[in-house]
């Protein structure tokens, strides 16, 4: 069976990984971290992008990282920053320590135990907002360790990490995301978690500054839309 | 401040790791696991492993590996087997996938978080009972990845993972402790958490014969004993 794990955080780049994994997968299991987000409302747009995709498994797991990692992004952590005008220069204060690392270290024991061959994540080196562990030589030096930590890499065959966005501008990725229909209305990347996206975090700015340069409009309703 | 984690079990192997540990560092911050195991036992030990060598912070932490990872030491894995004729020749059924990935992502996580410039990991080689994740090219690829993953790394610094008795045999271990003065009374082996160790399954075995090898005395007591 041909099978792979997609990490899914309900944001736009997480869904458009799905949506291309969707095109090259027999079988898709999905799975979704409870971190210590300040808010549900990413959980709530995976369960539905799963549900849409009807993959055979959506797995959310509560995860004990922040009693651990310090981040604003953490509920034990300081408040978000309203606008951060050096975006892609620095590390944010967004950055939650070893964060991808320990979600792929899920993924690959979920793939290790169902028998997945492929682990997708929807990272993006372009527009990455400075995160160490969303480029390319990391997810190959993950590949690497993963390949010598577990059972199936020692007996030679190997769990693939795909990054199929790592390229991509955000104005690619809604680009992309729109030809493969991906129900672009169901997700959601606002680090708030109000009813509506607040349009001056960094991550609604780089999802807007996508849909701008894709010359497309954001199904997602904006605070103070006239 | 010269800092470092310890991934602590309560079993012999990580408890002798801080006891070597607390010889190498001023700050010693201890991290352990509430991953699904079939009892408690283990992580009464490692509270009072913690507390003897007053270290500066004790993190238990809950994780979900028993809702993805398949193996007999989870609850939701078949019964352990009761006899193992071959240790060290296959990877046995205990075998949880990227355990110790998982476990090490967090520590990573937490020393980036507080400042630590060391993972110290009871890790074994040489007894290791088959297990991936317990061999030294896995984790020097670990910590390759670790310094591409991090924002410590990226700067420039990195987090190394010490595993000081990777090569020593389980007799050379309960040496190094009884040496170090490590309270071997207050450590857990068997994978079952009944009031006495069964002094049979695999890390029994491997304990006993452990202190056998070092002609010293178990203080913890095994059922049956005449």
């Amino acid at each position: 069976m041909d099978r792979a794990v997609i990490l899914l955080s309900g944001g736009l780049d997480s869904s458009t990984t799905l949506g291309i994994a969707a095109k090259e997968h027999e079988s898709l299991c999905a799975l979704t971290f409870r971190y210590g987000q300040k808010h549900e409302k990413e959980i709530k747009s995976a369960r539905k992008l799963a549900s849409h995709y009807d993959v055979d498994e959506h797995k959310i797991l509560d995860i004990s990282l922040d009693k651990i990692g310090k981040s604003s992004l953490l509920k034990s952590g300081k408040a978000i920053p309203e606008k951060n005008e050096d975006i892609g220069k620095n590390i944010p204060s967004t950055y939650v320590p070893a964060r991808n690392i320990i979600l792929l270290s899920y993924a690959l024991c979920y793939a290790e135990s169902i028998g997945a061959n492929a682990i997708y994540i929807g990272a993006n080196a372009r527009d990455y907002s400075g995160y160490p562990d969303c480029r390319p030589d990391f997810f190959k030096a993950f590949e690497d360790m993963a390949e010598k930590g577990t059972k199936k890499g020692v007996e030679g065959s190997t769990i693939q990490i795909k990054y199929p966005l790592i390229d991509m501008t955000k104005g690619e990725i809604v680009k992309k995301a729109s030809e493969l229909d991906v129900p672009l209305q169901l997700t959601w990347s606002c680090y708030k978690g109000k009813e509506k996206a607040c349009g001056i975090c960094d991550s609604c700015k780089l999802r807007l500054k996508g849909f701008k340069e894709a010359e497309l409009e954001d199904p997602v309703e904006y605070v103070d839309e006239d």
